[in-house]
């Protein structure tokens, strides 16, 4: 008997037939006396259908004087989605009222199309639920102090949702969603990678920022901050398999560093093809060059990753960095035309074919030796490494984008992430 | 330069083309230096689509403790509208800024699916007009003092910019609709039918009611009640015609008995094909005996338009009403079973192949002789009248609905309504 939060994404309340599944599922954890809270998200393909039709009325849509006016129309969707649920619940038999983002109030700054949840009053909800109500609110969207309609970007309900239950201090947050979990990397490349059954927040970021899309990154960053369980799990199960086994299924984003997670040195391998590597060649090794390079790219709006340094070598030394593979042909016309000069390097050379695999694993703080059985692991395969970058709790390599698969099913057999950890 | 308001039907704002069209119909007034409000209603069948999503996940939609949930939805047609309608007009150049129901607010009652407007709090939208922006405010909605979201009820839109355009005192609202104005009857009847340039808010009103459905016949009382000029007008003249041109186009709604209005005595005929006839032979005349028969009517629910009690003749009368067609069967099944055994009636009879016609004008109330004159233009034409019933404004016949089309153009051509009036 638990205050409880869903989420359903776009996919699990495509349909009638769907959103009547969903409500069938959210009434036997009602009927099990658990305090129900749900947050749906828009139809799937219908915020794509509202933001067509604007499209179609003004080339300008996209620039910031019309955000206030896209977050009017994007906010529907939603909100047909909470009416829709709270009805098919009724026709459940269960009691249920649907809110948008205004009417709780979820508080957010001003920022439309990008907005930050401010804060969330939660009598409305807490005295609804207190009358046996489901509470159904609409994801995605909130109100600035002026009472004007805000989005909180594409995957913004995940975030409502986290924050609905710190708000209301849930004991559990579950996501459901179209994967059934986070797995130790890709299975339609390793087919042995496993479903986690637990992960700790620090890792689920890092996988999560790698390239494993499954939630969106602000949302585990609130629960981490407001330390709420998340559970991501499928909407594809039966809904009338039993509580427990529900309550079991899935990976739950733990913010406990119990035993059990020490275990593990490395959790997951993720793996990221969107990158480009752009190099400065000599350049002279002179204290803020660091800047003098990545401050015009900066302005430019260009995302950094990964930025490699090498030690000098004849007062010269050479400059890499990764940016996202459709910034690369802009990048590459910057440092050309504008940074190279400047810097007086002595050649721009670039690579848009690479790939970065990462290692991401908590047990990584405390065991050694890790870094080096990944590079063994790679080597034995006869991969390049183009660049290394660490942090706490992960290790990237940047390579050739050819050997991306190899390398993953490499990393995943060399730390035996097919067995259940014991 | 007067402070406008103009309405848009969801036909007009079927596309985004014709989004686009009344944008630019809208700019060309605010260049004309107007302030400018507009309401618009949902995009064509888009309020259909929803309701019919909600239908399929409940049988129980249409019972009243679905109908919160009905308004959560349906208020999203207007909502993206206003949001689609306000990027138009800033890409025609015009500065636009778009609100729901609750952000003005236009505070309602709570009755879900057919509320009343309470009242309208004018300061956000009279400090945009002052600023120089297009206010586009969602019609057929508002909010309830719990901050639930209500609508109007079909055809709301129109009450909402006549609601609107009250507060505001604004100098005309106008009705932008797929016809260009008041008939003096059903063209599609009477090809001489002529356009009215200006009727009476009571013509009006039983125009509307008898039928001619134009608009929704709250708005006119609402415009009557706050003496709001309300124009009828055509969406789909060319949005480039001059701002004089249009002014003067439509029927004007007016408020003013000036004298022209007097010079007609009948402005237009109405008619209505959807009315059933029954009649209670022989029951005793003795008080109380329109309750005995009409209270079981009322109490099931059923509309009663015109009622006919004859003198009485050896202490019996007969009693004669109508009802919607729809609602005949059910209503001879009434009488058959209960009303007429209750009020000892001879007998029960019905007759479903009846029409009403009636003829409308203020100017009946200062002539005599106007109910003559159409009793003999119907009788010239050999058409029996089965029941009379007349107001101060209007009179109406009901005969066999087989001669409505000769009884309107025998009316029409009687009271000369093809000419101008001189």
């Amino acid at each position: 008997m638990a205050l409880i939060v869903h989420k359903y994404g776009g996919t699990s309340m495509g349909s009638a037939e769907r959103i009547r599944n969903v409500a069938k599922r959210v009434a036997k954890w009602a009927r099990a006396g658990h305090q129900m809270v749900v947050v749906p998200s828009a139809m799937s393909g219908e915020t794509n259908r509202l933001l067509g039709l604007a499209k179609e009325l003004s080339p300008a849509v996209g620039s910031p004087e019309l955000n206030r006016e896209l977050d009017m129309i994007a906010a529907t969707g939603e909100q047909v989605s909470v009416g829709l649920l709270a009805i098919a619940l009724q026709a459940e038999g269960v009691e249920a009222v649907s809110y948008t983002g205004w009417q709780v109030p979820v508080a957010t700054d001003s920022s439309f199309t990008k907005a930050r949840i401010e804060s969330i009053d939660d009598t409305r909800v807490r005295a609804d639920l207190a009358a046996g109500k489901v509470v159904v609110i609409a994801g995605f969207q909130g109100v600035d102090e002026d009472k004007n309609i805000t989005t909180l970007g594409r995957g913004g309900s995940d975030t409502s949702a986290v924050a609905i239950a710190a708000a209301l201090k849930a004991a559990e947050c579950l996501i459901y969603t179209d994967v059934d979990g986070v797995y130790t990397t890709d299975p339609r490349i390793v087919p042995e990678a496993r479903r986690l059954h637990t992960i700790s927040f620090e890792e689920m970021l890092e996988m999560a920022s790698l390239g494993s899309k499954i939630l969106q990154i602000r949302s585990v960053e609130f629960a981490g901050k407001y330390r709420v369980p998340l559970r991501v799990l499928s909407s594809f199960t039966p809904w009338d398999i039993s509580i427990e086994e529900e309550a079991k299924s899935g990976t739950l984003i733990s913010f406990e560093e119990d035993e059990k997670m020490e275990q593990a040195v490395v959790s997951g391998i993720a793996f990221n093809r969107d990158e480009a590597k752009v190099t400065l060649l000599g350049v002279p090794d002179k204290p803020g060059i660091a800047f003098q390079i990545l401050g015009p790219v900066a302005d430019a709006n260009i995302d950094i990753d990964v930025i490699i340094q090498n030690v000098s070598h004849d007062g010269k030394t050479d400059f890499s960095f990764t940016v996202h593979r459709n910034d690369y042909a802009r990048t590459m016309e910057l440092l050309e035309k504008t940074v190279g000069p400047a810097t007086q390097a002595a050649k721009v050379v670039g690579d848009a074919r690479i790939c970065k695999v990462s290692i991401v694993g908590i047990g990584m703080r405390s065991h050694v030796g890790v870094a080096s059985k990944m590079f063994r692991a790679l080597s034995e395969e006869g991969i390049n490494i183009q660049m290394i970058s660490t942090s706490e709790i992960k290790t990237s390599v940047v390579i050739d984008e050819k050997y991306m698969e190899l390398a993953v099913r490499a990393l995943h057999r060399a730390f035996e992430l097919e067995q259940i950890p014991t």
